[in-house]
């Protein structure tokens, strides 16, 4: 797995990726990102649940029933929600101006969006930039794609892995942004993954499916849930393998590394969540239902008591037993183990004392928070970060 | 109404109240309260719904069956909660301890913890308190059991209100505590009533239910539901009015009297949320049901980012649009509007462009968000505070 913050070049076969200014961020950075396939490629999409969504993912919704695609082109500074008929008609101008740039069937562009809500989308800065967005496509430019996405995060997210399948390698690659109004519905979180490797459209919708679950959803950074979340995939058969179905030797190997590259983007989201100074990984065992352990991790790292508990290294697991507490689970308090960083604090639902040897582990940037609830074998895991007077300040006065 | 941090004496006759320091807080303030009531009181109290209850509080769950009641003593500066078999059998000597100081039947007791959880409740302190605590009762004391039962809050919350029942007036007064860890389902919350009004039982747990779903189940601090919350009332009938029933002429008057003390009482929590610095009042109208309109208001008092717009004075609309998305209801885009303090800043789910003019309400100490969902007649409403940087420097290093 290479995971870059820009340093190393992904390449993958048959797809070029491009990322410029258009002036929509006021502050003159990289704002227009496009990802192009030569050639049509197997697409799948998964996009927020919000009932309010923005109005490219009202078009991405309706065009990912096709499962086709081969032009991606993704917006930052401006995220064309809540912006009525004039917003539906400034993504689908965005849509078919790029399809007609690129010579190619509007069916198979998808338009993505993500910055403030409510603002008229400057869809002139985008007619006027797509030329030289055009112009900038290069197989090398992945890196140029991830930071145009960026709104408030501090660095640009790549994910790269390769796969063998029979005699040949192929390689999935991704790119994301994150930060902030992240919760476990995934959301305003974009994600864009492209594969040379060949498969169906079912198993690929399928994969990602798995992959999300088990990544972004799972993510808590605040508990808001944008109107703009997507992650899309696409994958172009350039490898030439034989194309991967749900039956196929290869399925759950594919499925396993696109959950690697998704987890790893969701770490490195959770690493870079506004004004974070920590990653918290919460594994909840010992639970009778895997829905009961989610209900657990999630209502912890949802906590913003334990976020900020972690952020001044204080080892607090009343708080911890709280959120168990109300997660909506029935819980036996007498079986409770918790563990920071694997020294138990609790056993049997009573501290054991050690908080000072916890508390010296806390300053790490990875703090591990185990829950045992003595009452099963399933488990569940979620991820967020610690919570900091810099998030505040970040979304006090970012926006209008 | 009177609405006091401590200026002005409540009596309510045949009560007596006492607050003093028995150092369990290390700062040395005020930590051990005491209501006492003349004669045995009908009773009613609603507690926790966290799954996870602090010993003091399965005790009172047991206790309230019986609804009679003629003492309650509550400590601050320990919380009694996940301290296992030690913390049941404290509590359990703390109530017993009480009742034979009183001179009066354990099951007339009533014990209350609040502070941090999971060190064992420093017992003894509170046993040789006793004699002072019993001491200091007096019926002019009820600030200083109003000050005795604080945590991280900044003032003394006491309420009293006077209604005629026929050619009586009778007296409802309340003081509580709340600051941080509230929620919508009461956390760590804690609110004590007493009253001279006669009154059954059935209708004195009847008004309590509704005055807490009004109040109360409302507010939002943070998301966290503690283990330890408490609302119980007392009311020793020394008014010697007709005992009000269910079907009394003046049962809707005293339920509204009652709510009326609670509404006040949780907006003084609100105010005083940890680091708040605004309250922040949530209307939602045109709602299908109640329950929706509930939903809508509950997901956008329990946003950060909204709590964190407020505080910024930012008018930043598109968060309670993605708040109402992720309530969980259906939601007609086009037919939302929104106001912040009685300004229209969306129409039809578009902006109005009006954020300048709202901006400068923004500054006042109270901001009124009215959302219509334009689907029906329902209404509901909530009550949170804003969220700064002070709430993180108070939880990071609050606790152990």
């Amino acid at each position: 797995m290479i995971k870059t913050s820009g340093k190393q070049t992904i390449m993958v076969q048959g797809f070029k990726f491009a990322g410029i200014s258009a002036g929509i961020k006021k502050t003159g950075g990289k704002d227009l990102a496009l990802i192009y396939s030569e050639r049509p490629a197997v697409t799948a999409g998964l996009f927020t649940t919000n009932r309010i969504k923005a109005a490219p993912v009202k078009l991405a919704v309706e065009g990912i029933a096709s499962q086709k695609g081969q032009a991606i082109i993704i917006n930052s500074g401006n995220a064309n929600a809540c912006t009525g008929r004039q917003g539906t008609a400034d993504a689908k101008e965005m849509k078919t101006r790029t399809a007609k740039a690129l010579g190619i069937s509007p069916e198979l562009v998808y338009v993505s969006s993500t910055g403030i809500i409510g603002k008229p989308l400057p869809v002139e800065k985008i007619r006027n930039a797509l030329p030289g967005l055009i112009g900038a496509l290069s197989p090398t430019s992945l890196t140029q794609a991830a930071s145009a996405i960026l709104t408030t995060d501090t660095f640009t997210k790549t994910v790269s892995k390769k796969i063998k399948i029979g005699s040949k390698t192929g390689i999935i690659a991704g790119i994301a942004k994150g930060a902030g109004m992240i919760c476990p519905n995934m959301a305003t979180m974009l994600c864009f993954l492209v594969t040379d490797i060949s498969t169906n459209k079912k198993a690929l919708d399928s994969a990602l499916r798995k992959a999300v679950n088990k990544s972004f959803n799972r993510l808590a950074i605040d508990n808001d849930m944008s109107t703009n979340d997507t992650v899309m995939i696409m994958a172009n058969g350039l490898l030439e393998n034989s194309p991967i179905t749900k039956n196929s030797p290869y399925y759950e190997k594919f499925e396993n590394a696109l959950s690697d590259v998704t987890y790893t983007l969701s770490e490195m989201i959770a690493e870079d969540g506004e004004g974070a100074t920590k990653i918290i990984q919460i594994v909840v065992k010992g639970a009778g239902t895997e829905s009961d352990a989610e209900k657990v991790a999630k209502a912890i790292s949802n906590s913003m008591l334990v976020k900020t508990a972690i952020y001044g290294n204080d080892p607090n697991w009343g708080r911890i037993m709280a959120a168990i507490g109300y997660s909506g689970i029935e819980v036996n308090e007498q079986k409770l183990d918790i563990y920071f960083n694997k020294i138990k604090l609790v056993s049997k639902g009573v501290g054991t004392g050690k908080d000072k040897s916890v508390r010296n582990t806390l300053s790490n940037k990875k703090t591990i928070i185990t829950v045992n609830l003595g009452t099963g074998n399933k488990s569940a895991g979620s991820l967020t970060c610690d919570l900091t007077e810099e998030y505040i300040k970040i979304n006090a006065h970012y926006g209008t």
